[in-house]
């Protein structure tokens, strides 16, 4: 932790590093803590060609989005230096927060004068819509005044757009030192603190976010008031505060007390967000009941809420969590910030215990959840990631994936998070702790410790080789390499000596590590298939295949002239492996045996009779055809077909088609 | 066809019929005619039950529940008799109509002064309402004065309530002979054909209902311009009349011209609603093209978009048709008016076609589909009818089934549809054709037609048997049965002397009629069993058990102790009858083996590896439990526990609880 006043400069203005957006203090209650800035350094492979994307196109680009689709115009006109209408919807602010974090950590990565000079254009507009006494949030500031703050808050979204903000000011001091920011997200954390808290107002934001962003902003600058007040309004939800204002408490995840949740429900991306929070507030105030109560919520949400892709959220409408095992292929929401969401709260769990599922869970999201929610550009978003689009699918609204990939939302909150997420993503794949470090994710680069460094080669995902070198080392001290659930038959040795490596666990090496050490790890790739729990309606009868980390999906570019809806695979055949360096930017393709029926009865009623103790469909009832239809025949045999599946994260990046990750069996 | 002037009375004021809610015209092209007024009449038995009490609760009633909710007040304030807001949805009159046509129907089956007495009242208030150049909609003319009318058309449902004021207009001349009803009808028609049409505006509303009303209005009055106006609406569609005006053109039924449509899409109340208009314009206009395209169109309907209920609408999301096979029973839709819809449209293809499929069709909808969406009580909806509740959701909205149903809605769309529905459910059973009578549905009652009369007796839907005596007789005429088309082993015999009878058709009895023969029909209760097209993710690996007409359902009430959410179905036993008299107005229940976990892994991953040719899971990837989850542990073996299926119809009426019709196969 930092302990400097929050207006001094903590470096030289503009020194870039590449910053952690999660760092406990000292004294916090954490199994494992990050490394410190600039330690953990992605520089090649799989991951690196998406960062380089995003940051020399989507970044860049999205500052002209922003303007096209009015944030600044909004920001202007708060400051006065401008005339107009509020435009958007009312978190516009929190786009541009996000953007800024992204900005901030993408400086930290490729250092370059151009964004610093976005960031301290931007960064100075925002300071200029800030009120004199602190208050910030330019549409409320347009539209009600000062009479409207936080007169609605279930639905103003005030806080929300702060959180955003303190996020983005820690980042930006965090990879670039400049304070301006920070100093904003002070005096709006201090106006919030003097209205809202114990002794205070009681009252909650529909949408939470805040809680991160305060508790982030009390690592940063050491003010406690702000770590209380994030407990505050994690202490506060289920109390009732939003009830009767538009939507059920449920939506706002406020049916309950945050102790008292046994799991996740309501709008998706604020269940998830306020998850994080909590569990910020738990680490850094040691408090075992709060983990043990998030813990649980995460454990039902992966347990009967989750997609196999580690999508979150099932429903459409109010963008919800749905019921237990409420998991439907076609109509996921999925959405893109959700998995994001995920991917911080897995993240400070694994900081809070050590557990190696929360590190597999941040693997999935990551690989399955996140990155499909762009294109291979990376700059063509999918709010929306459903597991299954038919054939001629109609669009019936913005972000439905039936349009394809989009540039931007009138509702954008997933294009900057998507950014600000590749920009520090170097962040999330290792930890220290006394004596040690914990290799989480596998991606060439260099990771240092106190008591050491290493340098990583792989091809990962593709290959399951994994090479790590001693490049420092001072001493005695362990390196742990998380070891996949999947992995059913891995290798690892150090200097040609095996180790033991089971899967689900962390493999522990501890020696007085030599630089030049040479630790050789290959995990298990070779294609699994799932089948999931009889419960989750859309998935029974199916299979989804995984290879490595990525879950796959059947998309009809590979399977011309086949209807790749009606197909079935059959599970006696071997999934062969083809390495396809020509093809989305070079990936594995599986294959695999299947069938599609020679002809449809289309007009035929689809509900067959069976026979007792035979779940195989035997006759329509007779009769029951409508126009064109002729009753009397049986279905045709299924003619056999080769599948060809390719990674999920992968899919509509060659125009519109259908696609699907659970293939029914034949 | 009357071809009398609208503003004559046709009948003595007041005289009662059980009138027919669609007549066409002499000319029109069709197989089947409806009977005469009065000539199809219940009196007993399973529907007269549900009739009586829609007819002495539901419809008296909601004259206090339209006033609580502001429709009359907002006629009143149109009619300059008070001042005031407008409340309620922009469609409120349409409630106000429906109920209107309600009444008249119960009054024709049920003759009684204080249904005359509100139905001259309401008529009364409707008529002041009205402007001066027969206009009217009370909440347009409230908001938006003479400039507002027609300017929004997707969305004032303008027209919509006019379609609907047209129906209660003829409902109530035909069912009680008052015409003031009809008098605004046809001034307010007249100003509709002034302005739209060929060489006027060009322009379609929103929400499809007019087309029936209007072609209804013109049978009534003989009236050419009515059905032309109609015609000319319906071909107006899929023209881009509401495109860019806040939804897909998909949600209006708009995208494609009527005529080239495949399938139905988009909002599903308004889809079959067109369907059914442009079916009684096809019958009038003897348009065998158009009959056709509505006719593939019902076909992918049931094929491919209908519930085993018969339900319709997959999607809370704009309340709409989903994808084929998109079908999920948790979050199906189902609105109660879409499966009235669905009968209407289906009606007037049997009367186009004569084609058994329609009937059956007709029979799904009724039992499945239209009465589960009101309480055995007559006075509780639900608007929405899914195929499952898990135990313990949440409800999210005010329509949401997790609440129970509910007295009346915001938007009351279903309740006073259903009043109507009930109160001229006569009309939908038999039809004529020269030289015989048709029995579609089996229910006791007396059926006239030209050339003779029988009287039904059955205690149908629990007894399969059915006992015709000829009443009248007037020489050789022909008997039209339906043997529904999961009638197995049918026994049909005149006067002892039996009679093929074969599923999915009509047995026709030929034969020179005595008064006091007899005929039996014995139809095949036997409970069945059907799985569902493998395309249809949320039923796949599992089946819904039919007997007779009726879709039965697990419910928690009848398996204390056992999450009937994780139960599954052993098909090697027997499915067992029990008569219940005792239970929910008496039924008929089914009982069958079944099981359900003995504990669950409710923390780990719910996705499981199998073995390649074994599709049953195998084991949980090592290491993926979360807090408290033993991941080492194996799934136990299921523990057997009977299952006790309830009719689906009967469902939530011992108050909320858990439900599901398809059951997963053990």
């Amino acid at each position: 932790m930092t302990t400097s006043s929050s207006s001094a400069p903590i470096l030289a203005p503009g020194e870039p590093r590449r910053a952690q957006p999660v760092v406990p203090t000292g004294t916090a209650r954490t199994a494992l803590r990050p490394l410190d800035a600039g330690a953990a350094r992605i520089d090649g492979g799989f991951w690196a060609l998406r960062q380089e994307r995003n940051g020399a196109a989507a970044v860049r680009e999205a500052y002209d989005l922003l303007e096209k689709a009015g944030n600044f115009a909004n920001l202007r006109i708060a400051a006065g230096l401008e005339e107009g209408q509020a435009r958007g919807p009312i978190f516009m602010d929190s786009d541009i927060y996000k953007w800024l974090e992204a900005v901030a950590f993408e400086y930290g990565r490729v250092p370059a004068d151009d964004l610093l000079r976005l960031q301290r254009e931007v960064t100075d507009l925002v300071a200029r819509a800030q009120a004199d006494d602190g208050y910030l949030d330019s549409v409320q500031q347009i539209l009600g005044g000062v009479e409207g703050r936080y007169t609605d808050l279930p639905w103003s979204h005030e806080m929300y757009c702060a959180g955003h903000l303190f996020q983005a000011a820690v980042a930006q001091v965090r990879a670039t030192s400049d304070t301006a920011l920070l100093d904003v997200a002070v005096r709006l954390a201090d106006h919030l603190d003097a209205t809202f808290g114990p002794g205070k107002r009681q009252d909650v934001d529909g949408h939470p976010v805040v809680e991160m962003g305060l508790v982030e902003l009390a690592r940063e600058t050491g003010e406690r008031r702000y770590l209380d007040l994030a407990a505050h309004f994690v202490e506060a939800r289920g109390r009732g505060y939003t009830a009767g204002l538009g939507k059920e408490s449920t939506y706002f995840s406020d049916r309950v007390p945050v102790r008292e949740a046994v799991t996740v429900e309501g709008h998706a991306v604020r269940a998830v967000y306020l998850g994080a929070g909590a569990t910020d507030v738990a680490i850094e105030r040691g408090d075992a009941d709060l983990l043990g109560a998030v813990e649980g919520q995460f454990a039902a949400m992966m347990s009967s809420k989750a997609f196999i892709t580690g999508g979150l959220g099932a429903r459409w409408d109010f963008e919800a969590f749905g019921d237990p095992y409420e998991l439907p292929g076609d109509r996921g929401y999925a959405e893109s910030c959700a998995a994001i969401g995920g991917v911080q709260w897995a993240w400070r769990l694994l900081l809070a215990t050590g557990k190696p599922v929360y590190a597999d869970a941040i693997e999935r999201f990551l690989f399955n959840a996140f990155l499909p929610g762009v294109s291979l550009r990376g700059t063509e978003y999918f709010y929306v990631n459903p597991l299954q689009l038919r054939e001629g699918a109609h669009a019936d609204e913005n972000r439905s994936p039936a349009h394809g990939r989009r540039g931007w939302f009138d509702c954008a909150c997933c294009p900057p998070n998507i950014m600000r997420t590749f920009a520090s993503l170097d962040a999330y794949l290792a930890t220290t702790r006394e004596g040690g470090l914990q290799l989480h994710q596998f991606a060439p680069g260099t990771f240092d410790f106190a008591g050491g460094a290493v340098r990583v080669e792989t091809d990962y995902p593709w290959s399951g080789s994994v090479g790590i070198e001693v490049t420092r080392s001072e001493g005695a001290w362990s390196l742990d390499l998380r070891i996949p659930a999947w992995s059913d038959e891995t290798r690892l040795a150090v200097n040609g000596e095996a180790v033991d490596a089971a899967p689900g666990t962390y493999a522990r090496i501890t020696r007085d590590f030599r630089v030049g050490d040479i630790i050789r790890l290959d995990l298990d790739l070779t294609p699994r298939v799932y089948a999931a729990d009889a419960r989750i309606d859309a998935s029974r009868g199916a299979v989804a295949v995984e290879r490595g980390p990525l879950v796959y999906a059947l998309e009809s570019h590979d399977s011309p002239g086949v209807t790749i809806d009606d197909a079935t695979i059959d599970l006696a055949g071997a999934i062969t492996e083809t390495e396809r360096p020509d093809l989305l930017d070079g990936i594995v393709t599986l294959e695999a045996a299947g069938r599609v029926p020679s002809a449809h009865a289309e007009t035929a009623w689809p509900y067959r009779r069976v026979r007792a103790g035979d779940a195989a469909a035997v006759r329509t009832d007779e009769g029951v055809g409508y126009a064109g239809a002729d009753p009397e025949r049986a279905p045709e045999a299924p003619a056999p077909v080769p599948l060809t599946l390719v990674p999920y994260y992968a899919w509509a990046n060659r125009g519109a088609g259908s696609m699907r990750v659970w293939i029914p069996v034949d």
